[in-house]
């Protein structure tokens, strides 16, 4: 029966239950961490055989006869282009490999229209004093940790089942050209795993921003990571961007983090000719080229397109158990208290939980006190702000199902006593 | 003798000599390149092995535990800041590893203070529009390009055979607060070779720059690339400036692009506590961290610093025939014209050659038509202006010994037919 049904006396009884339960917990010294969405070792051991896949001088030459060990190269070897272009959905000629890392090419991104501008007749956004940027909220923390280093003032905009609330954004966007730009994950949201529906991408292409450059932050970085077998699909921006004619809005990043190393993967980002050109005016000055033997590594690796896409049911086949595992525990042990709402997602790394308004920091100290750690109450939102101060985010790939399982069943104690510490 | 001394009937003679040869050249349909310093394929099989060196789960794993496969370790892994800090000749904590470019964390850094002001009162460099950087000349053309784009006036300063002018560089940075750095290769200078004198260090270590946010761009790329058994030695700038109070002055790059791959190598910097805060501030959002995974390919493959010398000595047995060859045919070809002038390094990567004045285009261009391919001329000063149009950087490692024999030898030969073209 929900909490919120319950008498005084009720509250009180629950919570002694809880509470002795809680200490219990406490008792066994756990160390549990389901702060980050990092990959667990399994997963990391599905890719070992990568690293035996460049080895001798001839493995290290790339497709077009590239020695992939020396300089050159400067936007990525053909394979891993071509390799990209398919989770893109783009042309490989609007594709550049970077590093190791999709944040760090969508932070150059930014970095680069700071100080260059998009347009002759725009400025450096360094040099709009009101720079402002749009925040679907809840997101992901390190975007907004970008937007908010380079001092853009975030503007969190809903997120629903399908996207961003477009009325919002078609409003804001169109009424005040000091806003630059927005943060998308446009397929297994961090954290919330929703997937933005045809229309929303649609209307994310027909958008007419009174910034002429205004810039969609296209992280597609849930692209190939199913944990269900009812698997999301995602409209693309490249093409309705083609038909409304809006192909400078988006810009698209992606990395293999997910897919094989976290720590040493290979990111890449398609863009149109126009911002291409921008970013490769500085490019051309920042690199003679990322590292090719890493990349000649994941197209050995892979084969071809449908050989990454056949790894990735390995993951699914790891992650979904975790996946399942979490919804079974909110399920069974927060469905009747009535106090909690969460995400279901069909893939990407996170489940989403709205806990009792007010009570998010107290879950997760709670939680920190009996050894599980949580990602921060508000990391989710700009500036930490979560305004109801109750999405926590739950990232399940790194614990075992058995930590997992445990962290889960603390997790819902916590969240049940630290409403309870309301309404009692 | 001298082509200065000789009468225009001699000259004629001499420059009909030469272009028998030079069609004879010509006619061969020759491909060479010594227009960059790129390793030679045998120079890159000498690392072959580092590809071995981190294979399985186990060997994944760095010395502190850290897994390198996934996220985490945002400045490096202990072991490869420990080698670089032997680099570097500092403490292991001033060091921060980044992907596989030095230059793209040169880069970085100038883009960082572009935007995040250094000190609460200084100004962003963006904000400084008159700013100015200090370019010692002949110098290195990428270095030039990132102050290029980022819109800095960029000053040259004569390099003389034990460092820049310091008389100048004193002057110049203690009168003008709006001069904000200077770029320097202080070992083995691209392209002339020649390492700066210990005073020349002291001398940077005491500066005392109107600007407090001016900064030496220390790229120390040629650390331990000798080609000789004479090799120069370099004073340290972290300890001189500790010395004078002047620890903020210098930042330190390097990278073993030149050690083991040039496209996957490792790239690092050495700070002071508070230049690295500032870098910090920046990093942290831009990166998780850089490629572990490589960096452990590094550090397992060296064993320890010594084994990164030993290392050394390889290159040093690969290239040393190849300046010996450069020497040799400029001292047998054109020591007697006596039209131009070279440099003899112990190390790094090039062969600086001043031609007769007002003919390295067509030198270039002469070459080029006979199949040789050069540095462009004036590539060596910023924006291209070579004052007196004479400087052509050598860079002998890429070619075999048999071909750079042919490509000096055509090089002579289009250095004496431009020079004629002139004096005829």
């Amino acid at each position: 029966m929900s909490y919120l049904n319950l008498s005084k006396a009720e509250l009180e009884k629950e919570r002694e239950v809880l509470l002795k339960q809680y200490e219990n917990y406490k008792s066994k010294g756990l160390s549990l961490n389901m702060a980050r969405g990092k990959p667990s070792p399994e997963q990391l051991d599905l890719s070992q055989a990568m690293l035996d896949s460049v080895k001798s001088t001839d493995s290290c030459i790339s497709s077009d006869g590239t020695d992939c060990r020396n300089y050159g190269g400067f936007d990525g070897i053909v394979e891993v282009k071509e390799m990209f272009s398919n989770i893109f959905d783009t042309e490989s000629e609007n594709v550049f490999v970077g590093g190791n890392s999709s944040l760090n090419m969508m932070f150059d991104t930014i970095s680069c229209f700071m100080t260059a501008p998009i347009y002759e007749d725009t400025l450096p956004w360094h040099d709009v004093k009101d720079r402002k940027f749009l925040c679907p909220v809840p997101g992901y923390d390190r975007h907004f940790g970008v937007t908010g280093y380079f001092g853009f003032e975030m503007i969190p905009v809903p997120l629903n089942e399908d996207g961003p609330d477009m009325d919002i954004v078609e409003k804001l966007v169109s009424e005040d050209d000091s806003i630059k730009g927005i943060w998308c994950v446009p397929k297994y949201s961090n954290p919330t795993g929703i997937t933005y529906s045809d229309e929303v991408v649609k209307r994310f292409a027909a958008l007419k921003p009174a910034a002429k450059d205004f810039r969609i932050m296209w992280d597609n970085a849930y692209a190939v990571h199913d944990v269900t077998d009812t698997p999301d699909t995602l409209l693309s921006i490249v093409d309705e961007c083609k038909k409304t004619g809006n192909e400078d809005l988006p810009i698209l990043f992606a990395s293999t983090s997910k897919i094989t190393f976290a720590g040493a993967g290979v990111a890449a980002l398609a863009a149109s000719p126009l911002n291409m050109k921008v970013l490769k005016k500085r490019l051309e000055f920042a690199t003679i080229g990322y590292d090719k033997v890493n990349m000649l590594r994941h197209s050995k690796f892979f084969g071809n397109y449908e050989g990454l896409l056949n790894h990735m049911q390995k993951h699914k086949e790891i992650l979904a158990p975790k996946f399942k595992t979490v919804a079974d525990k909110l399920n069974e042990d927060l469905t009747d208290a009535g106090i909690a709402e969460w995400t279901n997602p069909n893939g990407g790394y996170f489940v989403s939980v709205n806990v009792y308004k007010g009570t998010a920091k107290r879950v997760v100290e709670l939680c920190k006190e009996a050894g599980v750690v949580l990602t921060g109450a508000g990391a989710t939102y700009p500036e930490g702000n979560d305004p109801n101060e109750e999405n926590i985010r739950i990232a399940p790939s790194f614990p075992t199902v058995e930590e997992l399982s445990l962290a889960m069943d603390i997790f819902c104690v916590c969240t049940k006593l630290a409403c309870l510490e309301v309404l009692v």
